[in-house]
This record gives structure tokens, C-alpha cells and sequence, in this order.
């Protein structure tokens, strides 16, 4: 497997992500082709479509052995799943499927980039493919999502005091709100005095969660 | 890349598939896994989802070097199209990417093995990962197409001789006549004389095709 491209989004770390890809319209990246593949014929005819599959490298869930299960955080983190009923990191082969909107591509000293948004995916992440979205193929309206189903409905009410947000660059604000309301803990423990932290952009985010509402309580600026 | 599973199927040559996966529901496959990966529990949960996707290796279009545009037979076989914008086998890494509709799963002698339906895949080829499909990610209703939104409207008229149908496998005549329906053929050249051929489970189909219509001319069964 060879890596064509890789990502560049605002999350340097795991921590923070949407689940997945299209849940935070907002979230964009950058795909940077590695430069054996910085061809732009190799795009020809893809501005015509309005999403794109990335198949990429869970780079940062490398493991030698496998679990035949694991434990999804939208069950809370406590109930066991098989490993191929979920869309975990932890599989046998390390391989992300995230479906992302196709925003546009540009030549640039680095060849074409594309802009693509509703990411799922960490900064530097290795890509291995990208493919259209296939409407016709692609989009089952009649599917049914096994326990994904509620989990997708489940969001927090999110309160971000004016003078944090106020430090936190425009463009990224919308998206943030977005990305907290769906909970971006590890489990749903409950545990009100507990701060988490994760970086988005150049803004270390810190919350906590307790009774449905997660609350910003620090927003410190790097650089 | 590990390899977790292969797939059996009806079709043992690349010509006679779908184009895609989901085009022609009634066409089963099964998925034995390797035994490293036996393992029962790593299903649990899987029955809760309709669909399932499967990743895999394009075994038969292996190639040491990749070219930036292909020929979609869609597009008649004259046009070349960027490789990221298309389905094409030919591509830098050769991973295939299939929706398939999950029929169940039972335990036998080869550990559990999973029944799909809607199948594009060849027989034996490798897979090397299930991911369920997630609706509320996946299934993006206002995605756009490019060139595939037309082709896929593209059908044939099927004319089957009651004589040779009878030779066929009950099950497999609807499945075929859809398939039929989709144009085999690698392009749209118009040669009402030039007779293909094709093998399906254990029938050597063959047929013409002219304005519009597919005629099958012979089907010889093996075995």
C-alpha cells in the first residue's frame, strides 16, 4: 500500500474528532498529494461530483495483534461490540473509510490540493485512496444502522462563554459548537468535575459535561 | 495488508459483474474469513445493519505502475477521466470499495460465514476489512454524480429464448436478467455481429447486442 496524499485539518490529535466524517459540515482539510502523484490530470472530471470517499490509514491506532471486539463510545464505552459491527480504529487491517464533502481543488506549489470538509480526520493522516461518491451506488436510503441509529441523535446542549469564543478564530467557532454538542468524550461517564482538553487549530480547548450541557471553561491560545 | 476473509461468488472472470455494487440485488456472495480470523464474537452486533461495506483488493487489475486518467466503460471507453474521478480498478493502491446488503450469518465448518447480496466482486478475492454501514454518515441524499448520474440510467432490453433460459439455474435467471440489462461489454461499440461471453455460476452465457437490445445466443452449463 502506498500512500498517494496526506491530510491537513486542525486536529493534531485524536482526541476532539467528530466519529464521523459529514457529522461537522464545518471541519475542513486539505488533501496534499505525495509528490510522485502531484498530477492534476489524475482529478480530471471530479469537480463533478459533491462528495468523495477517502480511504486512509489509522495511523495513529497501529496495534500488532486485534481484538474480535471492542467498545464503541456511543454505547458509553462499557458494552462490547465485534470489531466488524463498528467502525473502531482498533481492526485488523488499520483502514478509515470517511465519506467528505469535495469543496475544490487548486494548483499549488505542492501540486493540486483539494479542499474537502467534513472531516473526521487527524492532521498528517496518510491517505490511500480517494474515490467519488457514487449516488446511485453509494446512497441507501433504506438502510438501517443497528445501534448507531440512537447514537446518532444524542447531543449536548453547549455553552461557550462570550469572552472564551471571542478567542477562538471566526471561521472555527460555528464548527466547534458542532463538534462539542455531539460529545467528544470517550464514554459518557459521568463525572461533572472532570476537565477535558483537546487542540483545535491553534486553540487548546478545555470542557466539562454535566447534565446534558458540556461547558468551555478555558480556551488558551498557541503561538 | 492483511487478508481477513475472501468472498465467494458466481462470477470466477472480472467480465459479466455489475459495475458497482447494489445494481443487481439478487446476486449473492459469501464471505469466508481466513482462519486467523475465526472468530465468531468479532460479528456481534453485525445483524443490527442492512448494509455492510466491504473493502478489498482489485486482485485481477494489479499493475506495477499507475496512470492518471482511465477509460470508463460508461463513457463508452473513448474518454478518459481522471483515476480519483472514477470506480476504476487501475488505480496507485487497488482497493475496491463495495455496499452490499447483509442477508445473515451462520457458524460452519469454516468459522462464521456471511451472506451478502448485491455483489460486484470476483470469486476467491481477498478482502481486507467490514465496516458496517452507518446511515447517518454514509447515506448522503443530495450528493451529486458527475458522468455516473447518466450512465447509471443506462439500460438494455434483455431477450432471453425460452429454451436456453430453461437451461439456467432457477435462482440465478432474474439476477441475470438484470445484469444482462446493465451492458457487460467493456464499451458501447456498436457491433450487432460480435458475440460475448461470459461465465455465471456454472453457465457459459453468451450474447449480441444490438440497438438497445441484448439477445443471449447460447448457454452451455459446466459440470
Amino acid at each position: 500500500m502506498k500512500i498517494i496524499a496526506r491530510i491537513r485539518t486542525d486536529f493534531p490529535e485524536k482526541f476532539g474528532l467528530p466519529r464521523q466524517s459529514g457529522l461537522v459540515e464545518g471541519l475542513k482539510g486539505k488533501i496534499v498529494f505525495e509528490p510522485e502523484y502531484r498530477v492534476p490530470e489524475a482529478l480530471r472530471g471530479i469537480e463533478g461530483f459533491s462528495h468523495l470517499w477517502l480511504i486512509w490509514q489509522f495511523s495513529e491506532a497501529l496495534r500488532p495483534t486485534w481484538s474480535p471486539t471492542v467498545r464503541p463510545p456511543r454505547l458509553g464505552g462499557n458494552k462490547r461490540m465485534g470489531v466488524f459491527a463498528t467502525r473502531s480504529p482498533f481492526r485488523p487491517n488499520p483502514i478509515g473509510l470517511s465519506c467528505v464533502k469535495l469543496e475544490g481543488w487548486e494548483m499549488t506549489d505542492e501540486g493540486p490540493v483539494i479542499t474537502v470538509s467534513g472531516i473526521d480526520i487527524m492532521d498528517g493522516t496518510p491517505i490511500y485512496d480517494i474515490k467519488p461518491y457514487l449516488p446511485h451506488a453509494d446512497c441507501k436510503p433504506d438502510a438501517t444502522g443497528g445501534f448507531s441509529t440512537d447514537a446518532a441523535k444524542y447531543s449536548l446542549d453547549v455553552v461557550i462563554p462570550t469572552e472564551l469564543e471571542e478567542k477562538i478564530e471566526e471561521k472555527l467557532r460555528a464548527p466547534l459548537r458542532e463538534l462539542l454538542s455531539q460529545d467528544p468524550r470517550p464514554g459518557y461517564a459521568e463525572d461533572g468535575d472532570r476537565v477535558y482538553g483537546f487542540t483545535y487549530g491553534r486553540h487548546e480547548i478545555s470542557f466539562t459535561v454535566a447534565d446534558g450541557t458540556l461547558t468551555v471553561c478555558d480556551v488558551k491560545n498557541n503561538k
